[in-house]
């Protein structure tokens, strides 16, 4: 089973997938789409949906998982990552994917085991559960973190 | 030359429909998208984006735009409120339309002479410009609002 995790933005949206065999977990993929910051805002999703789409094209995933966003005190740029975020659930569920959410705290507890854990700890436990990966990024290595929390989180339901 | 307008939101996305020749408009069509509540919030996506081209194929626009939202104070309402957004550009951009942008303000002076208007009078302006439209609700009135405030636009560069 392929899980693909999302960290959503406009400007850099990570991805990462996992691949889950029994209770064993492998790296499958990771990247960063950045959007093209003088296009207009519709461009701009256009982009990231195409990009977003290639991606769940070439590896196949069987669930998807998005990070629950951090909710800026700027509206302007709350309404921007929503934009993008809904553009990323929108690609993800026409591919026939059922998208979970968790936030940033449930995602660094499921890794770490604490809610307040760094981010380079998060990153130092990637490279342990998934050994030999490379991370093209903080945004790929969060949508990595969110395609594990997925992937244990459906464990446990089993 | 035919124009969509779109008041996006969640829980109800307003459209309509108007046809430009030399500088007579006329209606075309307006309508609301209401998601399931019920529903998660990838579904609530892809209900709105799939009804929006549901639309868009049947009546092929030219031309789109959005209406700017308003921000809210609530941050999460902020984001949902962009999620929707974000889809309703996308439809409109993968489907080829520029998608201009208006601001509330914009509307209200382009149709009933200052940005400080009420709805009533915007409502009321709606059917002198367009006469005999039965509008569908209010999402659907500020739709039009934008359709027309960007059909005069494009006529005044020239």
């Amino acid at each position: 089973m392929i899980i693909i995790g999302i960290d959503p933005g406009l400007t850099c949206t990570g991805w990462g997938l996992v691949a889950k065999a029994g209770s064993r977990l492998s790296h499958v993929a990771n990247g960063q789409i950045r959007t093209d910051a003088s296009a207009g805002m519709a461009d701009r999703l256009v982009e990231l949906d195409a990009e977003l789409t290639r991606v769940i094209l070439e590896h196949r995933p069987d669930a998807g998982a998005v990070e629950e966003v951090f909710v800026n005190v700027n509206p302007q740029s709350t309404l921007k990552l929503g934009q993008a975020r809904g553009v990323a659930m929108l690609s993800l569920a026409r591919a026939g994917l059922k998208v979970a959410e968790y936030s940033t705290k449930v995602v660094k507890k499921a890794l770490v085991g604490t809610g307040g854990a760094e981010k380079a700890q998060v990153q130092a436990m990637l490279k342990v559960l998934l050994p030999g990966v490379k991370l093209a990024g903080a945004d790929a290595a969060d949508a990595l973190a969110v395609a594990i929390t997925h992937a244990n989180m459906m464990g446990s339901h089993r």
